[in-house]
């Protein structure tokens, strides 16, 4: 089961996929493009990870002035940095490098407080697709990613689906693929968290409570290149989405 | 105007000082024991500073690896972590260093989004004081405070009331105080803070839209002591208010 969030016609909806794009509950079929589509959930608290793919870890490895870490970075991403499917996320001026993030976003959907490992994967409601950009010339520390550089508005693409955990037999065989303007510029597979889902639900679930619509980014593989206004950005995991997103410039917005 | 959020009798509660304790908006007096303390308003998205006060600072400079700051050090708290006055706060087992953080909290009234310091006050509608326990022996850098160390259930202490902006002339102006068992173990003053709030609001506001309850913890200056279970904490800012914690077993929550 897939589900989406849209606007469309003065309301909110809830929708599924059809063929010809998708259906709200109402029964109404449309076109991808004839809605604005939110974030697939009510989204709760957001954790995201950083440093979790080991490939990716390696190719950042000239910039990283510390190699052992003996937990996961993490770290909260704010409400305003969220957009849906088919967003637009600014670049601001003058700003030499941004880049896109594919990340499996895992959504928990029973409250996880002191849970193990081996008991994590039943307090895993389901799963989107993220693109997590950041904006590298802000970047100060890798162990300290600012919020300048994590959390800017319309900066965190999250969409178009969630998908039912019972329809994802294993969350951690799944390969990830970053397309800029069509040519693809990123592809990674889930067996390579450093951290996988269980570890992490064990690790935040041992100082924090996870409730329902909290979620968890687990994080980027290698293959992060610059973007530039105009660009579309199509982050794409297998089974869970293919999430579409345009660079547009920072006086897109005014002021 | 001083307002509070409270539990009382099945049902919550806005509530008034009253030289008995509080008063319900229905009219009822109650002792301040009487009730369950929520943080005093909505909480929204609550943004932490580090190292904001120039003596805490000092405090800690043997420690710290950097020196030069270009930027605030700021984080974010998740919902999980915050409770109001009169609250209980867990000292996980075997911990060597636990501390408590007076701090100014600053709420934000009104959409702020790119506003210059000069208009920042405008978007401010009231403050709180809040206590920001830290668990020292989870920090493996002070610019990257993790979650483990700053983002624990129940150790953001906000409250007792919300204190209309009309009524703190000055917000930079104020003594902070903390004492633990009845014993002063912390004074400073806001005129201290490195960036102050117009600074914050024009810093955080250029990246990310502030919100109606969001919350920004301004800092703490130095004489931050070790706490144990059995301790009570009152942080204390003049004209704020004087918010009492209790340091609780780890055990007492089960598992």
């Amino acid at each position: 089961m897939k589900s989406a969030r849209v606007a469309y016609g003065g309301a909110l909806h809830t929708a599924v996929p059809h063929e010809q794009g998708l259906q709200l509950a109402d029964g109404r079929v449309l076109a991808e493009e004839q809605v604005v589509w939110l974030p697939p959930f009510e989204v709760g608290t957001v954790i995201a990870l950083g440093l979790n793919y080991a490939d990716h870890v390696k190719e950042l490895s000239k910039e990283l002035t510390i190699t052992a870490k003996d937990e996961p970075l993490v770290f909260f991403k704010g409400p305003s940095a969220l957009i849906g499917h088919r967003g637009f996320t600014r670049r601001p001026k003058d700003l030499s490098f941004m880049h896109y993030e594919c990340e499996l976003a895992v959504v928990i959907g029973a409250t996880a407080h002191q849970i193990k490992a081996v008991d994590a994967m039943r307090h895993v409601a389901g799963y989107t697709v993220c693109n997590d950009y950041a904006f590298r010339d802000y970047l100060e520390n890798w162990y300290r990613p600012n919020l300048r550089v994590k959390n800017r508005d319309g900066a965190t693409v999250l969409g178009p689906w969630f998908v039912d955990a019972a329809d994802v037999p294993d969350p951690h065989a799944l390969t990830l693929r970053t397309f800029v303007n069509g040519r693809q510029t990123q592809q990674g597979h889930t067996s390579n968290m450093v951290n996988d889902i269980p570890a992490l639900v064990e690790y935040l679930s041992s100082f924090m409570t996870l409730r329902a619509g909290d979620v968890i980014l687990t994080g980027t593989p290698d293959g992060v290149v610059n973007v530039d206004v105009g660009d579309e950005v199509i982050t794409e995991i297998e089974g869970i989405g293919r999430l579409l997103n345009t660079i547009v410039g920072d006086e897109t917005f005014g002021r």
